[in-house]
C-alpha cells in the first residue's frame, strides 16, 4: 500500500511566521500618500488597523513569533495534511512526482482563517470591539466570522448584492458563526446612500463594499477594519502554510523543483512559496514558484508594474505593485477570488526582480484540470484553485517532452463545495472562455494616473 | 498548548472488518420471503448484488479481511481525525470530557465512501459494468459516485425529483465524478413509467427511487444495485471508523463511557459504536452506546419490533426490525437522512436484547446544537449529525447533575455544507418543530401487516 498523506503533529505547527522582506535583495518600495505622493508612515493605517498589525505590515524582522492564543486555533485544523497525487500522476502518466498541500480542512474550506484568527486575535488584545470587512462571493467574509467569534469580536461583513443574493450559502455560513452580513450597497454608510440615491437597485462591487467597510470603521473608535490578501502582514501570516510544506517534503525525502499557486491578491501564493523561496534566497536552492492567474485578469503576466490604488475609487495609499489599472473590471469568471485588478507590493516586486514566475490560463483550461484532479484524488477544488492544476499539468507536460522527474507541489489552497454551480456551468457546456485582447489591456493601462516608477 | 487532535499515520488504516454479529448473544434472525414466509437464502440476493458482498451479507465470521485496493483509497482520507473538544467543553462549563470524531474530511463530506468504496470494488472484481442507485438528499449518491469513478465503473443515481430540483450541488457533485443522475420518477423503467402515467407531476419519493434502483438492476445482466446503510455488509464497512475511535481513545489515554451517533439505517451509528460494544461483549466494558434519532420519526424509541418490509412499495425480504411500518411517511425534516421507517436487522436485535440505547430529539433542538458546537469547534455538522450533538449536551447535563466526569464520544459523520439552506431556515426563526403523537405512531403501526415476531 502507497503511503498518501504526509501528516505533521500539532506540535509541528510553527511558532513563527516568516517575514520575506527581510531577505529580499530589494526591498519594497514605500506606499505613497496620493495627495502629497511622499511616503506614509504607520500612524496613517492606525484609524483602520490594530498597531500591532501596522507594526508587522513594515517590520523587515525575519521572523515573528505566533502568539501560543492563535497557535491553540490553529489547532482545530492544522497542521493541514500534504497528499501525494499517485491517482493523477498514473492519468497523466506523468514522470513528475506529484504533490498537494491542502488548506480545504479549515473550517471555513480555504487558507482565509491562518490570517483571520491572525487579525481577530491582535483586535481583541487592543480592545478592538467590531471589525468590518468586505466580500465578494464569501471566502474571505466567512473566514473572517468564523475568526472573530472565537475571540468575541463582532464581525460586520458587507457583501456585495449580486452575491449576497447568488451564493446564499457563503453567507448562512457567516450568519451560523454569528456574524452580521449586509448586502452591499446599505443605508447603513454615507458610501452606500450615495450609491443608492444615485441608482437604488445597484447590484453592488468589491469596490463599494470595501468604502462601506472602511468607512464604518474610521468612523467608529470601537470598529477596524480587516483586509484578506495583498498586504504584508496578511502575506506573512500565510507562511504557516509553506513552512509545514517544507518539513513535509522533507519527511517525503523530496524537495519540490515548482511550487505552483493561484494568484488573486497574492496572500495563498505567498503563503505556500515565501517557505520555498527563503530556501533560494539562504542555501541557493532553485524551487520555481509559479503564480497562476486568470487569462481574464493577468495583471502579473501583461499588467505593468508602478503605484496604483488598491482599491477601486482610490481611497488607499498609492502602492507599488503590478497592476492591469485600479479601475480595470475584470470578466465575470468564476473565480472570484482572483478577480482583483492588482498584486500585492511584497509579490510584485520579486516579480519584478525575476524571483518568481506568473503563468495565465483562461477557465476553461481551468476547470478540465479541476474536473480530472476530482476524478482522481477525490477532493473537488475551487475555482480558483484549478489554476494552479492548470499550470501543474503543463509543468507535466514539459517534463514529459523534456524526459525530466521533477517534483511539483500544487497549493491546494480550498475545496469547491460552495462554487458547484460554476462547475455545472462547466460540464453543460455552458461556461464561456473570458478572453481579454492586448488592446483591451493596453487600453485599461492606458487609463491608469498614478505615478510611474523610476527603472 | 492543548492538544486537540488525535491522528494516526496511514499504516493504522484497520486491516479487517468487525461483524459484531460473531459475538451478539442473540443472532439475527433470518429475512423471510414475503409470499411463502420462509427464511430466504443467499441465491435470492444474487440478482442484485456481487457474490462477495452477499457472502458477507450472511457471514457469521468475526473479522473479515479488507483488501489492500480498498485500504488504498481509503487512504485518500482515512484515518480520520478524533478531536478532543475543548472548546466545546469550556463554553458548556462541562465536568466530562467531550471527543468527536470527524468523517466529514471524505471526498463526499460524510461516512458513506467507506461502504461504496468497498462496494464499488467488490463489483469490479466481478467484472459489473454499471451499479444503480437511490439516492434523496444525496450524500449516498455522491459517495457511490466516487467511489465507482475510481474503479471504472458505470455509476446511475436515481435521484428523488423534488430533491433534485431544490438540491442540486450534490447532483452537480456526483456529475463532477462522471455519474449519470436522473430525476426519479423516470421514463427509463417500468417502475416509473406507471408512476408517470398516473401522476406526469410526481415529485417522487426514496420507495420510487428504490424501485427504479432495482428494476434496472434486476433486468440487465452487467448492472447491480448498492444500497447505502441498513443491510449488514454496509453496518460492517463502516465498522473502520469505530476501530480507529478505539485506537485514538487509547494514544489519548482515555475511554469513552457513552458514545453517541445519529440514526437513519443504522450504517453510521455502526460504524462508531460496534468496535466499542466488542469492548462490552469480550471484556465485560459498559460503555454506553446511544442511537440518536429524529423525535418525527422514532422507530427506535416508538416502533415495533417485527418483520417489515426494507422498502416503502413491498419489494425486498421481510426483515425483523423496529420499525414504524413501511408506510409510515416521516414529516420533512431537514436531516434526510434520519427520514427512513425501519432499523437494520443487527441494530435492531441489538436493541432488544438492551445492548444498545436510543433517544430521540425534535429538529429545533438539533439545530441549536448543532449551532452551538459550530460556533465552539468550527465546523458545521449536517442535521443528521446534529442529533447526535443533541444527546451528547443532555449527557453533560446530566454529567453535571450527577456530579460525574465521565467521557463522551461523538460520531461527526457529516458536515453541513451543503445543508446551509437548513440553517438558514432555523437561524431566521422558520423551522417547524415536528412532533409526532402517540395516536398516529398508534395508527401508522395498526396499519403494518406483516407477520409479527414471537416473544
Amino acid at each position: 500500500m502507497k503511503n498518501r498523506k504526509i501528516l505533521l503533529a500539532e506540535k509541528e505547527i510553527p511558532t513563527h511566521w516568516y517575514n520575506i522582506v527581510h531577505d529580499m535583495p530589494n526591498k519594497p518600495l514605500p506606499p505613497l500618500h496620493p495627495g502629497t505622493l511622499q511616503p506614509i508612515g504607520p500612524e496613517a493605517l492606525a484609524p483602520l488597523f490594530p498597531m500591532e498589525l501596522i507594526k508587522q505590515e513594515v517590520s523587515t524582522e525575519k521572523w515573528v513569533e505566533i502568539p501560543d492564543e492563535i497557535r491553540d486555533v490553529y489547532a482545530l485544523w492544522r497542521p493541514t495534511p500534504m497528499f501525494r497525487a499517485y491517482n493523477l500522476e498514473k492519468i497523466l502518466d506523468s514522470p513528475a512526482k506529484i504533490y498537494y498541500k491542502y488548506e480545504g480542512v479549515s473550517p471555513s474550506g480555504s487558507h482565509k482563517p491562518n490570517t483571520a484568527v491572525a487579525q481577530a486575535y491582535y483586535n481583541k488584545q487592543e480592545g478592538v470591539k467590531r471589525i468590518t470587512t468586505e466580500t465578494g462571493a464569501g471566502q474571505w467574509g466567512s473566514a473572517l466570522s468564523f475568526a472573530c467569534n472565537l475571540f468575541g469580536i463582532e464581525c460586520e461583513v458587507y457583501m456585495v448584492k449580486i452575491s449576497y443574493q447568488q451564493k446564499p450559502y457563503r453567507k448562512i455560513m457567516m450568519n451560523t458563526w454569528g456574524a452580521k452580513v449586509y448586502a452591499s450597497p446599505t443605508n447603513l454608510t454615507e458610501a452606500g446612500k450615495k450609491i443608492l440615491s444615485k441608482n437604488p437597485n445597484s447590484p453592488g462591487s468589491l469596490g463599494i463594499a470595501i468604502s462601506e467597510a472602511v468607512e464604518r470603521a474610521a468612523t467608529d473608535d470601537e470598529t477596524k477594519y480587516a483586509l484578506g490578501s495583498v498586504l504584508n502582514h496578511v502575506l506573512m501570516h500565510q507562511t504557516v502554510i509553506g513552512q509545514e510544506a517544507v518539513v513535509q517534503m522533507e519527511k517525503a525525502g523530496d524537495l519540490p523543483d515548482v511550487v505552483v499557486a493561484p494568484f488573486g491578491g497574492g496572500s495563498n501564493f505567498a503563503g505556500i512559496s515565501f517557505p520555498f523561496l527563503r530556501l533560494n534566497l539562504e542555501e541557493g536552492k532553485k524551487i520555481r514558484c509559479i503564480a497562476s492567474e486568470p487569462a481574464s485578469c493577468p495583471k502579473l503576466t501583461k499588467g505593468v508594474f508602478r503605484y496604483d490604488f488598491g482599491d477601486t475609487v482610490g481611497m488607499t495609499p498609492l502602492l507599488p505593485m503590478y497592476t492591469l489599472g485600479h479601475t480595470f473590471v475584470p470578466a465575470p469568471i468564476h473565480a472570484g477570488g482572483l478577480r482583483y485588478h492588482g498584486a500585492g507590493v511584497i509579490v510584485s516586486q520579486l516579480l519584478k526582480d525575476k524571483l518568481i514566475e506568473a503563468r495565465a490560463h483562461d477557465q476553461l483550461e481551468c476547470f478540465e484540470a479541476g474536473v480530472l484532479f476530482a476524478k482522481a484524488e477525490g477532493i473537488i477544488p475551487a475555482p480558483e484553485t484549478n489554476h494552479a492544476i492548470a499550470t501543474a499539468l503543463q509543468e507535466v507536460e514539459r517534463c514529459k517532452r523534456e524526459g525530466k522527474s521533477e517534483t511539483i507541489l500544487i497549493h491546494l489552497c480550498g475545496h469547491g463545495n460552495f462554487d458547484l454551480a460554476a462547475y455545472e456551468n462547466y460540464l453543460s457546456g455552458n461556461l464561456q472562455k473570458h478572453e481579454i485582447t492586448q488592446a483591451e489591456i493596453d487600453a485599461a493601462i492606458a487609463l491608469i494616473d498614478t505615478p510611474e516608477i523610476a527603472a
